[in-house]
């Protein structure tokens, strides 16, 4: 029998989880709040951030030394649609961006519950609109993003192609969230494994998200989108966490329309294992692998 | 009996300085490092990050959004002369800065035990002349610092009179470390109230710093020196910290030399509790009052 543990640094990772799942079940519970969740993340250093304003929304450029001024990789921070920012994502896309050697654009959507769907794929629509504006040329453009921001990576391409947007260069969900209904069997199989991301919890989280709408609406749960046409995908995700069945069964959508599609499971990983990067190997590694896989795609 | 309880925020500044302890004692404790020091803090929001080189030095600007550009807190962190950096303190300074309405200016010197005293005052001394050859003129700059960077605000007018260089408008030193001897009284009637800044810890780290220089040095042990002539002073302490007898010898001995000196003694606090600005009560107003008296000597 083949087991892989994870290193000691990842183990933060887990922490981060089991106090999430405290601080849902006992909201009082000291230490934890939204910013923390950052706190995973060693400072990427030789990294600049300037916040700006996007398409009216608060918006930071994270600008490593050396790195091209016109290839942008523009980020979408998870946290479930109800939380997540700027700041917490800070140095995670720092460190990606930097090992890209291209500039990162975050911005703050609106969030739920006080905004419901399909709020946050329009804000991320309108940011994408605004960073064209700039004079930033699409196929110099790659969404990355983790968890729900995961899924707008995909979602935000079919709203574009709506509006009459070109599509980026390509995409590089990690973690994606990106079934509403939550009715993958991993969430069973996984569950002993993951501490926070439990099929109620998520279903509780995608009934704030979602408000009025329907849990199958292809704008809300990419896995029941029309994805043929969209550029290439990588998907990263955790062999731990219940929500590799949704990112196992968007590679096999995306890839079963055409679309070419790359999909690594790290073995023994939890959720967004890579907000660890700066401390922990695996995280450190899936940035690399990030950063690899798309710098030809940006022409870098 | 009156008894000032500290907020439950600033709780998080006591178990900061317990697991620092413990970490010092048990090496190998999970979850601490340098950069975990910064977590105390919030995120002050709209300031800027930008890094740079200061008289070869790697240094930062903090520049909050809507900021006079000409206006310069020179920021000198804190960290026992072993420890620290421009970004645990970033958003500290940047909480200042945003209060004051100035840019800040932190800088990363050489560190003991690798480089002993007087490396650090003449690194500060050294970013000091770069910024005023920046065209900043010295009665823009005021000097903070927290800890040993609290020494440095003093110590560093020293030797820039030394080199004929203007002073600052002024300096605002908190929970500074300005004895290298240890000597003072607090050590004992505050030691069972403070946490880590236990006499035998301290002359340790002195050591450190010092290499082969005497604690007397009044530029290592600004107490010890001639400070008549120098600019307004206003001096931060906890009430619960071993450094308050310290801060209280700094400020007598600054006012016997005719400087004018204010001292603030926050009751309950502990060493550099205004790290938790932006989420205690106390850090915030310590960091209100700090911007409220320098503002006018500043010209803003």
């Amino acid at each position: 029998m083949c087991m892989t543990m994870p290193s000691k640094q990842s183990e933060a990772v887990r922490r981060h989880w089991v106090a999430s799942r405290r601080a849902m079940v006992e909201p009082d519970t000291e230490g934890m709040d939204d910013e923390s969740w950052g706190n995973l993340t060693a400072e990427p250093r030789a990294v600049d951030y300037v916040e700006t304003e996007a398409a009216g929304l608060p918006a930071m450029w994270v600008t490593p030394k050396r790195s091209v001024a016109d290839r942008v990789l523009l980020c979408m921070h998870g946290g479930g649609f109800i939380g997540g920012s700027m700041y917490t994502h800070r140095k995670l896309f720092g460190h990606l961006a930097k090992a890209t050697g291209a500039r990162a654009l975050i911005f703050d959507y609106r969030l739920a519950p006080a905004h419901t769907h399909p709020a946050q794929v329009d804000d991320a629509t309108a940011v994408y609109g605004w960073l064209l504006d700039q004079g930033i040329r699409a196929d110099h453009v790659a969404f990355t993003g983790d968890s729900a921001g995961g899924g707008l990576t995909i979602t935000t391409q079919l709203r574009a192609r709506e509006r009459g947007l070109p599509l980026p260069a390509a995409a590089m969900p990690f973690s994606p969230w990106v079934d509403m209904e939550a009715v993958d069997g991993s969430y069973d199989t996984n569950r002993d494994r993951d501490p926070f991301f439990h099929r109620e919890s998520v279903r509780q989280i995608a009934g704030m998200f979602l408000g009025a709408a329907d849990p199958r609406d292809p704008l809300a749960s990419p896995v029941r989108a029309d994805l043929r046409g969209l550029g290439p995908i990588y998907i990263q995700v955790g062999g731990d966490e219940t929500l590799v069945g949704d990112a196992r069964q968007l590679a096999e959508h995306a890839r079963a329309g055409g679309v070419d599609v790359r999909i690594d499971v790290f073995p023994a990983m939890l959720h967004t294992f890579q907000m660890a990067a700066g401390r922990a190997p695996e995280a450190d590694e899936a940035i690399r692998r990030m950063a690899a896989w798309v710098r030809p795609r940006l022409g870098l």
